[in-house]
């Protein structure tokens, strides 16, 4: 590679660093995502990870997709749903080609209500569903979607009425704090979620909701200790969107799964997914389920850690590994290694346990490949087979392959010698 | 000492911990301190640390004093305030001698609201008052008066509501939740603060209370990040008190400031206070404040020491350290090195930085002679002359001594050879 090669990647890199911490999420809605996701395709599903089939998909993506197909009111059974989705009759779209990103499964349809994120520093919308444990695993019993159907009908609304009467409400100092306070942001997001709640406790009560749909919400927030993840991946997506397109930048702007495929993308090699076969996650299961049952890597999730939270911040995280297994010091270890394969380290965003260091930021594929350290994620597991609720969660590492792949085609791109 | 006074020792020592890792805090009540500590004395201020005059009161705790006569309405100026004080007709006496902690100064007077906390395992309860940041360290502007007013007569009504409609709060899962997200319950409660606001949410929201009164204590609820110290104190001081008296004990069943003296307590010589002049916090500056403005150490705050919180579980709460000074390594440290002076770990307290091992618990006055360990406290700063709020926050550690002559006193009453 020339010297002046070298010089326009380390430039565009420098670029894409600056925007990545230049971003500044802001919550300005909960809304349909029909009603605010721009084009939203008539009769889809947008779904976690790089482009899938439904003959490709995952146990878990399938299962999800069944309930969406019945959440939509689209077929009346479990047995029409699948005849429906196997016809051909529903399109698929990742969520990513759409400013959105969903956890697990990750399934969007027109009306689930999404999180509205926009980055204040550069204008963009970012969009994340509702983080539950049921559906988004593939579960689509009665149950699960009468909770998909609270959110639509009673929670979501009255949360819409809250922050729209804010006008908004920034999210970096509740992210930062957070980041103070134990949480990852990824599989532990305790901390943000209490915070958010209490911030919204005045805009509720004054929001002239009748009591009980105040109190339901209130409910919702006050014990729902993942909910916080839906608002940390959309502000992960509005955060990362504009670092893409920067010619030369060998950063890293999304790294999603299907359960079939982890893809990433790359900044100087905008729209193109570089995949490999998601890996398994090594974990701790829940009660009933054991060694076998799980899926492959399912999720946009790793939008947190694309942006340096998630796995990239376990070591100020201890609480978590109850959870995901490991000890303290693997946790400050991970965090310590993820400065070897980054362009830099947050101003904004610090670590306690390691002194308040700054998160490490901006997965750079040289750096990927040349070490041969893959970025650590730790994320939840779902069932191989579709029914089923959350199933555990643990750590994960994508494929080095995608790293390779995006390298390569990044040498042709930019004809690297 | 002999073998068979050894034994009887280490059973007393036995039983105290077993007492100690019983104790099940419930906050029952908030109400005026005059309505429930038993034979509240008449014209008489409660303060924190052990026995002091007026004549040997330090600065902070005068100003204090002067703030609660002008609460109360016993005088209407500061002079007036300050005659009759001087004049001795306002009587003197240690919270502790009460059944009650109070942080800093530590005032308590009859119409000052308190935290009720009961300990269900033994049914003793215990009394904190409320934590601000400005008359308990010795302020009494109109502005410090007016925050204890609208606490008396706003927020503290409005939260006896919910907690009476609630039945109580068990106080355990807060604290033991709080710790695994980097509070130490001392210097830092700002997670269980948060947990706490969300819990009163629903029981504040249907109290049938008006509208502004419900917003106004959100706000306090959602805005003060120190608010559970109030409650943490309470929790340590109804955990501690069914440990005296236990015949044969070293352990250590109170340690409190009132800015001239540091004295301990201990269960097998309960009633004695084992006192020293009170040491200098070493620490880190407000702005506005430097070296030398500080008062000694102050406040019944270590009540949480007592039982195995604050400075113990430093090692767990990194993101105090901007506050207190340090590094993670010295925090681990001290962690670690408070079980060389205890007479067990908690089984339920968890620190998930050292892999969730137990906090060290019960204070053993042989351990802390033995090694020349005295416990580590963070505690905040007070101003040397009264009239100032908070100026900064630090660590500290008791007088050897007050340790050397409760030893001393134990060799006497048990006539160990």
């Amino acid at each position: 590679m020339s010297g002046d090669i070298k010089t326009r990647i380390e430039e565009a890199n420098k670029e894409f660093l600056r925007r990545m911490i230049a971003g500044d999420p802001v919550l300005v809605d909960v809304a349909p995502a029909g009603d605010v996701i721009p084009d939203f395709p008539d009769r889809t599903i947008l779904h976690s990870g790089p482009p899938v089939t439904w003959q490709s998909m995952s146990g878990a993506q399938r299962g999800a997709c069944i309930g969406m197909v019945l959440f939509e009111g689209w077929a009346e059974s479990p047995e029409q749903a699948i005849t429906l989705l196997e016809s051909g009759e529903i399109r698929f779209d990742p969520n990513h080609h759409h400013q959105a990103v969903g956890p697990m499964a990750g399934t969007i349809t027109p009306s689930m209500w999404v999180w509205v994120v926009e980055n204040k520093a550069f204008g963009n919308r970012a969009f994340c569903r509702q983080v539950e444990g049921r559906q988004q695993f593939g579960e689509y019993t009665p149950e699960a979607l009468e909770a998909l159907e609270k959110w639509r009908d009673v929670l979501a609304p009255a949360l819409q009425k809250a922050i729209r009467s804010m006008g908004g409400m920034p999210l970096k100092p509740i992210i930062t704090k957070a980041l103070q306070m134990g949480d990852e942001l990824h599989n532990r997001p305790v901390a943000a979620s209490s915070l958010f709640a209490n911030a919204l406790s005045i805009p509720l009560l004054t929001s002239g909701l009748p009591q009980g749909q105040i109190a339901a919400t209130f409910g919702l927030l006050g014990g729902h200790e993942l909910l916080f993840l839906g608002l940390s991946m959309a502000a992960g997506k509005a955060i990362a969107d504009p670092a893409r397109g920067i010619e030369f930048s060998t950063g890293v702007t999304a790294m999603a799964r299907n359960g079939t495929e982890f893809g990433i993308q790359v900044s100087g090699l905008d729209g193109e997914w570089f995949t490999a076969q998601a890996p398994e996650v090594k974990g701790l299961f829940l009660p009933g389920y054991k060694l076998g049952d799980e899926g492959r890597d399912i999720g946009d999730s790793a939008i947190t850690e694309t942006v340096g939270w998630g796995g990239f911040v376990l070591g100020g995280a201890a609480g978590i590994l109850s959870f995901v297994g490991g000890t303290p010091d693997e946790a400050l270890a991970y965090s310590r290694q993820m400065r070897l394969i980054t362009i830099g380290q947050s101003p904004d965003y610090l670590i306690p346990a390691l002194g308040f260091e700054g998160t490490a930021l901006g997965i750079d594929i040289r750096k990927v490949v040349k070490t041969g350290i893959p970025p650590i994620i730790d994320t939840a597991m779902a069932h191989k087979e579709p029914g089923h609720p959350i199933i555990g969660a643990g750590l994960v590492r994508p494929p080095m392959e995608c790293f390779v792949k995006a390298l390569s085609r990044f040498g042709e791109r930019y004809k690297l010698a």
